[in-house]
């Protein structure tokens, strides 16, 4: 037995009647989500730059292009698919990077290609995600410390598992194109803050695509490429697993480390901050102008992260704790809608910024690095009432303070309309949330373009 | 500056009139060898599997297939023309792995699509040479440690630098598109001895040509992707170049260190004392009759490499001394022919294999490793004459011991044979030397289907 090896039999013993209900549930969260933020991220200029690389060779109509209109080989749609997705960094994130991103569009294309239901759908997504998050807890933190940028190393196995399992391949075959993925894991930290970050996550699904279509036309890999002499984790993170370091399937790395949405567009190290000021704001039905000051008290690596006190355009605007405060107090809520010119410049957000102080909190100074990004936010109103909030987890962690519904379908639709109206979008939600009923894919597809 | 930006700089002020003569001279040999192999490498496997998977998908007539008669898009072209051109281990090698299998099939697709001359095609293929050598010579050995094939994760720069070449960038788009290449960079060696090892080849060469087309679709990357924080080197080789660690340009690394052109279809290991058995029996005149022993002294490196004394199939009998002692022997020299079933149970040369011996040469033991492998061969004859002759550098190292032009030509026309008759094959090789007269690479190129 090798780890691709035990892949394949965690999968081929997994038919979706045996998935954990929650996990189930945190997976079908994580691929709406995924959905809305394509649409959105299907005006962005990486996407015209990867439509305009895609065109210029002849395809054929076997996938979508999300929010795009139209249609090409599965190849091309999970690359356009997989860069829009993580276009705007609005996308959710699990153990050792960007999942959703990379996995709905390396599943999306074959579930259309090959007329999958909706359960068939979900299944890769949730196997996949099994599979690659049990490689990266083993090996990912290893991996970003040598540079490589973990949501495409790691992707590109998921991505290959979820085409896989949708795509008719026999044992061996499977094998292969796992193997193939391990040899197609590549994606540096470097190019983070250019266009290539996002790619990197097309590039991810596309491969996964790729070697799946490689596999099934004969070419060969090494069942061993993971843990062997030479191989995958020992290229990419300087160690090799042992009999037993890597288990598939119980405990489900998501009821471990759990997923975290994104509610807000912004660097996730604001989003505890915005939470705590967003509730003490509706809990005491307070205005703006009644606040004279607030505080923000974080941990080093928040600060560390937020590095725009005062942006001066939408890149910086969403690593800024002054502005994200701001747009919360003035706005109610930062949405996506908040990164353009009227928001940026606004007199009042821009007046509100002045009375926002970032502060370390000696609560937080055990850790450089808190991975759940905590923040205490003190504010102070005109009549000198004083509000405090702690937040721990950010709206979103699906282990500790899951995205309800409600907010989860906001979201959505903020993302969705501008691709489509509001109506539409609503409804769309619905199908998306009622996955497990859709007998085609390719018929559900269609609401997509 | 970054090496990026000075590799293009170095590309710019390298028109075809200042590239030195000797250098351009080894390039054209390795261009035509690698053509040649690719024409043997096309009746294999390894180019029925890729053929399968490029022709489920829609293509258009870009660039041409060697030797298998069709046409297809440029990135396709470059996938299966590489993977052919390695898929025999007959391709030369250079500083930090293969370099012509993945260097001309790149340079070949955008020649042919945009109808270069024959000048700028050997332009870019010894530009993009001298390049990539010069980030092997810094970061080769630390790669392959690490368990990295470095032919492609190397290959893929000078893939992006030969097409990028070819193909109208302007330096920002140049820039781009190498940055690009340091993020597909992959291929792990675990994988050696499937038909991943091939396939490799082809995976870098496209991937340099997709790298062009997406820059000039307009996608960005990071300049400093090579020598930056969380780049390519440190990811790589764990390592960061400094300031002036490398240089293109004087010295060029073919005159540092070489090329070599491998004129028997065998593992290296064996090259020398094949060269040393061959010259004895042509200067003696002697029949394999009257041979009662010969005893090969070798490093320990050759030993570790020829580890199946008694071959039993095709793959085993290219690792194999006395199999290749005793084709020589009988047959002349070791050919790709020499691998049928015919001359693998041959009962002449199974019975010369039980007089090879091979033994550690003293004259080698300061060394586990040594690069040229060399040999030395005694040999016995029925009236107990003894024949001595030591080989430092196999026929073939472009520094030490140039293959003849005869040679190169008879490999040729030995491996074109598959695909052509003799006449057409000795008619193309013609062609191919006087490649810098070609007026369009297109026209040329229907030679090679």
């Amino acid at each position: 037995m090798t780890i691709i090896t035990d892949m394949v039999k965690f999968i081929r013993n997994s038919p979706f009647e045996v998935l954990p209900g929650n996990i189930c549930e945190v997976n079908k969260a994580s691929m709406i989500d995924c959905v809305g933020v394509t649409l959105s991220g299907s005006k962005t200029r990486e996407a015209d730059a990867i439509e305009r690389y895609l065109k210029r060779r002849p395809s054929c109509k076997e996938a979508v292009v999300i929010g795009r209109g139209w249609q090409c080989d599965m190849s091309g749609s999970a690359l356009i698919n997989g860069t829009m997705a993580h276009a705007e960094d609005f996308d959710d994130c699990g153990r050792g990077g960007h999942l959703a991103a990379v996995l709905v569009p390396a599943a999306l294309s074959p579930a259309v290609y090959y007329h999958r239901s909706g359960k068939e759908f979900m299944r890769a997504l949730v196997l996949a995600n099994e599979v690659q998050s049990k490689i990266a807890l083993f090996a990912a933190n290893e991996m970003m410390l040598s540079g490589w940028h973990s949501t495409s190393v790691l992707g590109v196995l998921g991505a290959t598992a979820a085409a896989g399992i949708l795509s008719d391949l026999n044992d061996e075959e499977f094998i292969n194109a796992l193997g193939l993925a391990s040899t197609r894991a590549s994606g540096l930290m470097v190019h983070f803050g250019t266009m290539s970050k996002p790619y990197h996550v097309g590039m991810a699904a596309s491969a996964g695509i790729e070697c799946v279509l490689l596999a099934k036309a004969g070419l060969t890999a090494s069942p061993e490429a993971i843990e062997g002499f030479n191989g995958y984790t020992q290229a990419l993170a300087n160690k090799r697993p042992g009999e037993g370091d890597i288990n598939f399937g119980e405990p489900w790395v998501i009821d471990q480390c759990g997923l975290y949405i994104k509610r807000y567009p912004t660097c996730s190290a604001s989003h505890t901050a915005q939470d705590a000021l967003k509730e003490i704001i509706e809990e005491n039905k307070l205005f703006w102008e009644d606040i004279t000051e607030i505080t923000v008290g974080v941990p080093q690596y928040t600060e560390h992260c937020l590095i725009h006190p005062d942006p001066q355009d939408a890149v910086q605007a969403r690593f800024s704790m002054p502005f994200a405060m701001a747009v919360t107090a003035v706005k109610g809520q930062v949405r996506l809608c908040s990164f353009d010119e009227s928001t940026l410049w606004d007199k009042d957000v821009r007046t509100m910024m002045k009375k926002v102080r970032t502060v370390l909190a000696p609560e937080f100074s055990h850790s450089v690095f808190i991975e759940n990004e905590p923040a205490i936010v003190t504010l102070r109103t005109k009549e000198g009432t004083i509000h405090k909030k702690r937040v721990d987890y950010a709206v979103g962690c699906s282990l500790k303070n899951p995205m309800p519904r409600e907010a989860l379908m906001e979201k959505f639709i903020d993302c969705a309309v501008k691709c489509m109206d509001k109506e539409k979008a609503r409804s769309l939600f619905l199908t998306l949330e009622n996955i497990t009923e859709v007998v085609d894919m390719a018929e559900a597809a269609k609401l997509l373009l």
